[in-house]
């Protein structure tokens, strides 16, 4: 493990709106780097235009910040097929570009990442965007809903990588 | 139109195997360039380095083909989500291959497919391989199966093109 690097992009994936967060560490404690939501829309172009947003913003996220892991959320679903296959479509394309640079691939569960952050995998929205607002020592609650999953998930890969 | 090129790359997703073909015309009648399938296995490496060599390989077919349009199969899951999944995160990064090259990303049905072919959207696979063969004027049916799925997909586009 580099001790010098311990930069994480944690990614919310999605078609429409895909949350990120940038964590690292600053003497021993994680620090957020930066935070949002890509978003794409009919308005961003066809599904080609709105895949290549997406993987050029990825792109960008890891030349600018360099980091060791790139933490995504394992997809579950049980109903809606359309939906899987649209999510998963921006999976590849963001799995592609961890892959591109080098980046290893880690997938954690919802119930992993609200354990990791809250220590209960049955925490609530509130509770987790609470603890990632306390452990980043953040002034505010991060925005959008998907910025803050996106720090979730990165902080659920700091964690892991610890123990 | 560009009535001086009408390659067309057709493909027919999957994440351990991929079928493609490339078609153009040759006075007036359509002629088949390449024709194969990109196979990948957990010796290829992991889920990063399996989308990576799907994406590579497309691009090198873009690349040495230069295309005016990507047909691809559009899919349908009723059951197995794990597997729409995987074939979705696949033809992400094959989406984002021809956005790259700004080529036009055109989705057929099977029976989309086998109608343009075969003149009927009842046709089994034999009798579609049959008329690939007859139409493509090749010595032998192509192989493997996912080839000849890869060469109908461009087929059916050369076809929608005309009319």
């Amino acid at each position: 493990m580099n001790t010098e690097n311990e930069t994480i992009l944690g990614i919310d994936p999605g078609f429409a709106r895909c949350g990120y967060g940038v964590i690292g560490k600053k003497q021993h404690m994680p620090v957020a780097y930066i935070w949002g939501c890509i978003e794409t829309t009919p308005k961003t172009g066809d599904t080609s235009q709105r895949l290549l947003a997406i993987f050029e913003s990825i792109e960008n996220l890891i030349i600018t910040y360099r980091p060791i892991g790139l933490a995504c959320e394992k997809l579950f679903f049980s109903r809606n097929t359309t939906t899987a296959m649209q999510v998963s479509e921006a999976k590849g394309v963001i799995i592609l570009a961890a892959a591109k640079y080098n980046i290893p691939v880690f997938e954690y569960t919802p119930k992993q990442v609200k354990l990791a952050v809250t220590g209960s995998g049955m925490a609530d929205k509130q509770q987790i965007q609470m603890m990632i607002t306390r452990l980043l020592r953040l002034s505010d609650i991060p925005k959008p809903d998907d910025a803050a999953d996106g720090l979730a998930l990165a902080l659920c890969h700091l964690n892991w990588m610890r123990t």
